[in-house]
């Protein structure tokens, strides 16, 4: 207690080395490796900028980048042996370790630890952000390719968990493309409102210094600028947004984990688990469990719980910056790697899938799914209104069920028994008609409106997504492109300041 | 109990009517007030594309047609007299009501109300969405005329809750204008994604019938319609995602609120909320109290709190529709008023808002907010790095805390005591140097970067933001007028079908 | 706008009106309806107390009180026709209109609506706490008699939503009793923690008059006073953990309710909903679907919500009283209601389930549900570990499976098979020890440890719980004299001082 | 892939090898540290009983108990170098690894995974929950401390984050003193239902082997045993109410770092971190921020999040154990450890707190608090209403603040002029009695009441609250003590068995 700090920031205010479990408690240092990388990048980018503007000597310029460089090949876990505050903190006194505090001093020239962890978490989250829809595009393009081969396997589709009509299995996981498809759309809209550069905003109000904001923006990659500097270092809907974006997915990605445990169970056994993504219980011998679903659907509710919190930490705060802030960081980093992972492992689930057409076939001639065609083909043959038909038919499943006849045994005569009743007399159909209409095969076939599961109109729909899916992928290849040339363009700018021409 | 249901529904499978406590805890109706001029609109157009494609006989197809404008005419509250499950089963019921069976009875064919209610959603929160981005159009606008006139209003502008530099009222302001901006871009992307049709997707397979979905997206305003049934009606992303958007606006509004609240309170009153947004005690004589600030922000926990629901209700449920769903209907509405309500009290209380001018320049004089820019030009004029500068600042403010020395007291001498303990020497630097750095006036007009509070800087941006605004205002009225095309070509078409020409 | 506001409390500090629509915003009348009786009984009872501490003259007091009298008669709907802030403000001002403000106007002596709204809300909230806990008792006393009757039902006990063991359905629902129950017991603690008077803290530093708060605390049923004045009126701790023992409640319900979605739905039919507790489609004719069931498992998610609202609300406020405390009564109330609702259907449901007992013996038999008690029997006959005879037992699982061999159809010798490839010999155990082994009445008999399903040990269970049920019930019997008992003596005091004995 | 699996448990029903990353996924290996020595206990409980009831060989279970020696002797760190699905698994592994499978493959005799991990579970949050609430008690004892030595330091107390009234800090400290107190009633009440052995449930069914549950649940110190095996190993309500508890907690804490930032802020300066738990800017010389009270509340943000994803995750699980379970138990681990946390820091805090006497004497000075003494003693004095009272001295702070009279300049012409127009005329009082009501030492002094900070109140306050303190820590000791006599019988126990007496 009260021994002098070692810390730079600290000698002049409050030369008072901070209490040692304090230090601890509010230290982000271990959370700081995401952003090792990042914050390099953006020290590199701001000295360049330094030296250009003539704001800073080009000699303690050039040194503070050989410093920088060092500090990267001795890597982060180098770096967190000390104990700071933060990465910035420990940067900016290896540099001054490494170069003295003459030139090394100069290095935080014209900008604040509010605006440069702004930067980096930014240029942190945008690699996540491409990261996150590739491995989404991975698991729609498994999904769509299975989806493919499963487009004829008749299959019970459902409402209230119960079985509603038959559908192909392809149609269903269609369901879950299409759902999931849209978040990589979100995620694209949120990677433009990720990619803006608070850089030179300082600690709240810019700085006095003739900085050049669109050169460092430029050199690190973004867009654009943030042009008001108190909510360029006090805002962080773009870690908002994106949390919620992935709660959105993970929303998504638990339906599907919730249907692919529901479907292997014992009652229904449509779908298995492939071994390698299943468990055993330690006493039950015959236990195969969805193991990997399930903890993949309880991950998903963490992204829920983190995603309460970041907002719930957020919304009591004034402007700008507060500490608090700070921990947000890892839920945002906590959020995404959960996400990632979630994705790889659902992706690797519906991959390896064993559907079992026989089991979906039964379950599908077992129940009643068919009758909605059935009052259909009455309205159609016999002329009378939906409601009627609908009934009629109602009236001919319940009687059924008591008496045990199974669905597809309905016929004229049980038919005709019901319109009686409630018609007052007999229809107008063929058994025939009956037949034919209490057949799933049929029941499909006849659904080609746009968004149906019959042949052609599934085959259509593949057809559709594959094209979709390619322009994302040209997308998300541009983006990062865009993002390699900048890259490069600072390595070049770099290496240009640090070995200054000799005049 | 066990008595004869009235409701068509149930005269089939369930002829027995539902218990009165259980009908009245699952019933929606009293929610659905939202959509019930959506229902009407959606009914219409599938109505009119039914006779359009011969699938209902027209004379019905009239008859339902004239029926609806009844229903229309007699309002909401006529039809929530009796008790049903929902307005979907109301709306039939009063139709076959009115028309008889035998003519009503054709109004469900093709369809269900899975697909109806969510096509009766995407309306409602259409709509929703327009008024809410309207209503933060309004707030930005007066946000960023209050901005305009408080340009050079000198103010203390914060970090960590403590005053950290001078900036003015205007910079401060266009910070919240800019957070809150976002929001409307966001809004208009999730409208979007809302504003497909789910319409033909019937339970959860689409239908036999030959139906035209175009058509009837066409006849309600919507730019594209869902390719995949199963998706289209056990989705409820659209849902999700507004609520998210709402609850990233809750966010910035609450943090507005903060600001407002504590800018208020005793130890700063830089401003005043008017009177008529104020409250006094029921008992302490002298309080006035910012009530509705607080109750902003309170509303804006709840925000949070209907999205934390909405994700809690929807991310254990299977594909597709599960009555669940219904429930977060009531969280959606619920959430849209509350953030439409709060958007236009903020606004009242922004546009009234009182600036005590003469109070926020005593704040900025008091503190020792201007150091940022003394250490910087110690930098600039003695040539030495900014991390010494900033230790020595750093210790003379110490001192003069100590010693109950003003921030305007700070002069040449106790900068080089400090400077001698830390270089060992003193700065070549001038006492009007000094004098220069610690006014914020200087202060504010070097912060000249873009981004920063100097008057030139912020004269500019507030061009760019008006120029912004408008553009947003444009589109907003472009997407009302397509609306309106696609009601009046409902209208026409309805009416062309209600009155068929005598043969 | 600007004209001379109406109320009473304005018209010193802040003669101008309220705006209209920020009065509509703030204003909690809508909600005060829950605690309009407790205002009434707050406020008789304070004012007794001011009369007997001769505060106030009694002539005023008496008047006062005859004044509530009437407004209780007028109900209140009467008393939400004007527009006032809260219930407060309107039943002060309803006194101050009807005897005149020389008299009425004593009514606020010597307390705030700071501590006046912080004692009607513990009031009303202990009123839903029993009401609750009744409620509750109520399902837990079904549970119990349907566990009852179904203790020697067969059923599929579950892991990983796949069967793991034979049970029978009345340990099944016994488990819920036992998880239901702890919500008993907590309910019963916080009640404890709501019972305590926060009367007499004023604003929130107490008052200078010479009042008695234990009188008051007694009148009002109270068991203690609060007694740190700005804890008192700040602190909302109360709401809070009643909403999370609310969320505890809500949770076991909803684990419950998907159980019962999961056990009716077509791959189980292990249970039917009752049909008045059912739903069916507006398309499929078929369809039965366990809509209350669904709807209760959203309540309960909104439940989640809800406290997640209140938590957010409450956790960046400084104390004590702020406005936004008022938003959190919405949520209490909502909560009350949303968890007492839901109670009552969930008791019904389980009241009127049917239990297909066929079914669940067909599901027990088609599986490998036994094999840990044939893996126990080996341990036990043949004298070798447990993990090895895991081992054994699971192979022959995995080659019945292959071999699509029933379960009731492994022998000796596929045993013997596995067991060669596992130790290198045969076992030394009987084919009959086997059959027994496998046989689901044997596994249920066999397991008498306590907890277990065993028809002896489920008997004792039943008999343990009916005992603890009964001492809740006596319980809250005496807590509900105990108010009686206040209750009574209040309108004795209140009698006593309205009309005072001629001198 | 496809690999055989080297787990002892994948030997039987799944021989292929779990997928490596998949694997990764699931492991709960890194988070079973926690329980790593809980386990351990467990099994040496469970193999004593196997032993005693003669379920398993002497022989094997004194192999078993010197093999979980070793690995307790060996740590941690060691078991979790091989990858296992979790630390249950690693265990007997370890075991059979040690003693080989003849004698080790008895361990999991009679027990399940399920049964042991929710002991397990049990187990290490009692111990938490000691250790949290020993941290709190500390807090309270600190922050008693404090208010006793500040019970006579007056100062602004808030409403509405307005000055409202003059108070002692010394009051005020006792008002988060009391509201954190009743915490630790709240966690020692989750302690007992915590407290319950699960162990002997197996699966989910018990066990058909003669286990006796009373004598394990003795050996580890339950209180109690779970007396339905279901509800034993599927529910996580202690899990749940050990986190609403922490919630609740952290609620408080949050608010009481909400007033440390305010009232540290420059606008108050009423009390000031030390320098060991502040932080400075990296850029303004000036700054000292609370860092450590910024990061605490945020912390409380991440409770509430978890508590929100331990919900969610929970609400929609059948009965009874899903692997989502185990993703509840990282949260339960983080939780307490953020709290338990958060609480030591806290105490530092509170304990090193500056208070500044005389600003915040000029605070209360300066604002008009003390005029609700004012209209009381008008009331008192001159027999007029309060309601009245209270419009004139409103209407009088209007006056005084328009024209900038300062709070102590009131006087009675002032009073009189706004009495004469509220009610017709002068009021009959003296000077000196309004001198006397503004005085804030008269205003506290005059608070005698129960609950108020007139300092013989206050001090009664401050010995009650002791004594309370001493019973909680006696009650605690008491528990402690039970625990370790547990833990004795289980070491001498094992002791027992390990060397088995040679007959």
């Amino acid at each position: 207690m009260n021994s002098v700090s070692k810390s730079f920031l600290r000698r002049g205010r409050l030369p008072t080395e901070m209490d040692k479990q304090a230090l601890e408690y509010t230290s982000s240092i271990a959370v700081d490796k995401e952003i090792f990388e990042a914050d390099l990048k953006v020290t590199e980018a701001h000295v360049a900028m330094l030296i250009n503007q003539k704001i800073i000597p080009s000699e303690a310029g050039a040194k503070i980048l050989s410093a920088l460089a060092k500090i990267r090949a001795q890597g982060y876990n180098e770096l967190a042996k000390s104990s700071f505050e933060d990465i910035h903190e420990a940067i900016e006194s290896k540099v001054i370790e490494m170069v003295g505090e003459h030139q090394g001093g100069w290095v935080h020239t014209g900008r604040s630890r509010n605006d440069e962890v702004a930067t980096c978490l930014r240029i942190r989250l945008r690699e996540y952000l491409i990261e996150i829809s590739e491995s989404l595009i991975n698991l729609l393009q498994t999904l769509l390719e299975k989806a493919r081969s499963e487009k004829d396997a008749l299959a019970p589709a459902f409402t209230h968990t119960q079985i509603a009509q038959p559908t192909t299995f392809g149609h269903i996981l269609l369901a879950h493309f299409n759902a999931l498809a849209r978040n990589l759309t979100r995620l694209l809209e949120v990677y433009n409102r990720v990619n803006q550069s608070p850089l030179g905003s300082g600690a709240l109000t810019t700085t006095s210094y003739n900085i050049d904001r669109r050169l460092t923006a430029d050199l690190l990659g973004f867009n654009n600028i943030l042009d008001n500097s108190i909510d360029a270092v006090g805002s962080r809907d773009f870690i908002l947004e994106a949390m919620a974006t992935y709660t959105l997915l993970a929303t998504d990605i638990s339906r599907l984990c919730e249907e692919l445990i529901l479907f292997s169970s014992d009652g229904y056994r449509m779908v298995e688990l492939a071994d390698e993504y299943s468990s055993t219980s330690s006493i039950m011998p015959q236990k195969k469990n969805p193991d990997t679903a399930e903890v993949a659907r309880a991950r998903c509710a963490q992204i829920v719980g983190m995603l309460t919190a970041a907002f719930t930490l957020c919304k009591g705060l004034p402007f700008s910056y507060n500490r608090d802030l700070q921990e947000l960081n890892k839920l945002l980093w906590h959020s995404s790697r959960t996400i990632l992972d979630t994705l790889k492992i659902v992706e690797k689930i519906v991959a390896t899938l064993k559907v079992n057409r026989s089991r979906m076939r039964q379950l599908v001639e077992q129940s009643y799914s068919t009758t909605t065609e059935l009052a259909d083909t009455i309205v159609r043959e016999s002329g009378i209104p939906f409601r009627a038909a609908h009934t009629i038919v109602g009236l001919a499943v319940k009687k059924a069920l008591e008496k045990g006849i199974e669905p597809n045994k309905l016929n004229l005569k049980m038919i005709n028994t019901c319109s009686k009743k409630v018609l007052g007399r007999a229809l107008n159909i063929s058994e025939e008609a009956i037949r034919n209409a209490l057949d799933p095969a049929t029941f499909i076939s006849r659904r080609r409106v746009e968004g149906g599961p019959a042949l052609e109109t599934l085959s259509k729909a593949f057809s559709d997504k594959q094209l979709w899916l390619k322009e994302k992928i040209a997308l998300i290849k541009k983006v990062k492109t865009e993002l390699e040339k900048a890259d490069n363009k600072l390595r070049k700018t770099v290496a240009e300041y640090t070995t200054p021409t000799v005049s």
